[in-house]
């Protein structure tokens, strides 16, 4: 579970010796802690032609607490700047030796305005000038429109092409940089998101596309956006789903994890330490049931209905069952088929119908990059993580008549008992093929799910968002 | 341009060393050659509960002179091979050491019945029993419904599933052999897409996604589907385009070279042995012209126009100015986008405009996976790359009321001068991150090409074809 290679190149020590060998010394990332600021520094902003959400980022960049500046090509950006009353330098790029400009910690692009492919220049004048000026784990946010709301085929062309340019990115600025795409509709709120990506918490989410097509509102309070909610999280007991409970719950979730019998003692000190992290009178509760027993969902949908039902449903509870498919067994399929995907169906369902899950509640799934690009020797468990990720996209427009989002997190290689038991060989391609070069951690999958089931997470659905580190692997 | 290492490992002497040291050996990818025939051989069909394609899948199997054999859980077969008068045996796996069944050369389940996830164990016990069935350069195809079209969430999901299947299938079959899922529409034909996926036409597109949603009428030659077409093909004087240009002319198609004068000889080389391997009567022409210049579309489309007008156009141009984003110039920025990307947009423009390129025609754009997963280097290619696939999708439902269709191939690792003059640690990355475990030729990015540009491929639009032998490399 411990990256020893990691701390090693970061050691006093291990860095001299790593620089003089020329080894790759991978970034170590730095996450939120309760007693850092969340936010602060300067933001360079860049923009297209006619950008329409200078306001809005200018309003959250405000309200967090960092300064923006402008690079001279963001047309519209000092009268947008006088509007919110912010300081209004302009950017400069670091000339050759001298240091025109302090490190800035993030770069944020407005795109949205691009309506044909001859002005992606203004990106590459933008980030040709910027990243090197970019501070280590600091972030690239590239706002633009979903293709399939453009006017034109040049427009839409144009937003698709951001892709690449947000991906490269990712990929050529290392040192715990993240770079991600925002397709913000017209109408839809970018708060939420901009805040999720400008923060520590996304510190392994990199190369991800996020389509927001919905208003939303600001939760009361972003220090507990959660405030007042009610969450299940299944398979709560350890790794990736007792740290969605703990994140949960210090947003302000009460929180409900369930787990099976086996684990009950892990569960019960999971809940105990969570309710120590973030008291809530004993509100946040233990549930004991197996989710691929018949009479399990209408059994949770009965508990979580006499606490007066929830707002949160976070699907995490997963197996594998590992094998070539030639000497795979039927129960080995069948058993990861229905705990990984058909329980969620039941649970859902029992939930929806009987309206425990409450209107403008929120589903969160967890799928896996096996889902994505296959894996050898996991045909079910890949088949399942596939059909997650199918039944997010489907469901998404049925749950909209309830203002219910549902949405998928896809972890890539994330350091938990499990990936500490592979072989060594396959255990360091995984940590070192992303472009973080190492394992994410289970926070990182649940600072996103937090993100997801948040009150400005509203216009965000049908969504899968990757917790990679912007690994190499897909399709 | 060479592969050593696949050559040495399946040298007489060299499978030895291979073997004794335990060293990866990559199958030789049998490929379309005139002198064999095409297809030969049984096919093992699986089947989920009421298959839908039975009947089309017979049709096209009896067509190319393949034996079916169906799985014992295949219900419904033996009616359907009834109908068709085929051979119906059930196929047996082969158990320990007798050898109950010769090898087949593909592995075809029809999964369009599937509604739940439950019904997925019918791809375990058919791919249990068959896998270790399949012979080298096996093919293996599933057949599905697109999710978008499912009457229920369940069966949606259901139908998604099936990528995480296909793709771990790819993943774990190796020795060659190929896996591809079609979706396919109620109504839509599957005859092209099928052949195509069990061709050795083939050989380097694997874990693919293909949708299928409109009906289509059977060329009237199968050995010539293109006759009397006439196609255009950018970037026509080597490599990939020198491919395609000799491809399409192989399938009956009178083709126009297209490059620049600079490349002039290669040009008219190109275009002598393709008149010489595919005789046209001196009408395969070449045409000299620089996409980038503003005068170059309607110089294109008045050439074009003379002959007679077009039915396939290939946008193969495309030039890498490759530097990190820093390092790179402006003119570098804008000379790959202008190239790549808005040449495409102006002589499509002109094309249609003045319908040169006449209705029923094809628009294939050719992509890299440095579109989809972006890449270090190459933000300049990766958006323009990026682009293209935009394009594609954006443009296919406006071309519909003309019945053109336009897709997008996305090369992965192809052998060719380029990737030649690459440094050999990225040159074998390269070759290895794949199912194949090596890099692709420029005839299999052509025959894709060809198959997309058919006259069977009209319920092909706005899809994104890779030929990358499933790489490893996504997003």
């Amino acid at each position: 579970m411990k990256d020893r290679y990691l701390d090693f190149v970061n050691s006093p020590f291990g860095t001299s010796i790593a620089r003089s060998l020329g080894l790759p010394r991978p970034e170590v990332l730095r996450r939120h802690r309760a007693d850092q600021a969340e936010f602060g520094g300067m933001a360079a902003i860049g923009a297209g032609p006619s950008p329409t959400l200078f306001d809005a980022l200018l309003g959250v960049l405000a309200t967090i607490g960092m300064t923006g500046v402008a690079h001279e090509s963001a047309y519209g950006w000092l009268p947008a700047a006088a509007r919110h009353g912010v300081m209004s330098g302009r950017f400069e790029p670091r000339s050759g030796d001298a240091h025109a400009v302090d490190r800035v910690q993030a770069l944020i692009f407005d795109a949205t305005g691009i309506e044909h492919s001859s002005q992606l220049h203004s990106l590459y004048a933008f980030f040709h000038d910027a990243l090197r000026s970019l501070a280590k784990n600091g972030r690239i946010v590239v706002i633009g429109r979903p293709p399939a709301t453009c006017a034109s085929v040049a427009a839409a062309t144009a937003q698709h092409a951001l892709e690449g340019m947000t991906r490269s990115l990712g990929k050529e600025a290392r040192n715990g940089i993240t770079s991600n795409l925002l397709r913000v509709a017209e109408g839809a709120d970018i708060d939420a998101a901009l805040r999720f990506f400008l923060s520590p918490r996304s510190a392994y989410v990199s190369g991800q596309v996020v389509t927001i097509d919905a208003p939303s509102t600001s939760p009361e309070s972003w220090t507990k956006p959660l405030a007042g909610r009610r969450a299940l999280v299944t398979g709560a007991a350890r790794g990736i789903g007792a740290a969605i409970s703990a994140v949960l719950a210090e947003h302000g979730a009460i929180v409900t994890g369930l787990d099976v019998e086996a684990v009950r003692g892990a569960l019960d000190q999971t809940m105990l330490a969570i309710e120590d992290a973030a008291p809530s009178a004993g509100a946040h509760a233990a549930l004991v049931a197996d989710i691929a027993a018949p009479e399990a969902p209408s059994q949770i949908a009965a508990a979580l209905a006499a606490s007066g039902g929830i707002d949160i449903v976070v699907h995490n509870a997963g197996i594998t069952r590992d094998k070539t498919i030639a000497r795979m067994s039927g129960e080995m399929w069948d058993s990861v088929i229905d705990v990984n995907l058909l329980a969620q169906e039941r649970i859902d369902e029992a939930l929806l119908e009987a309206h425990v899950l409450r209107d403008g509640g929120r589903i969160v799934a967890v799928s896996s990059i096996a889902g994505i690009a296959g894996n050898r020797g996991q045909t079910n468990y890949a088949t399942s993580k596939a059909g997650v990720i199918g039944r997010v996209r489907a469901m998404a427009p049925v749950l909209r008549a309830r203002g219910v989002t549902i949405n998928a997190v896809a972890p890539g290689f994330i350091e938990t008992h499990m990936t500490a038991r592979m072989p060594f060989g396959l255990r360091e391609a995984g940590r070192r093929l992303n472009s973080m070069g190492q394992g994410g951690l289970p926070v990182d999958v649940a600072e996103t799910v937090a993100w997801l089931a948040s009150p400005g997470s509203a216009g965000i659905t049908g969504n899968v968002v990757r917790v990679c580190g912007q690994s190499l692997i897909g399709a």
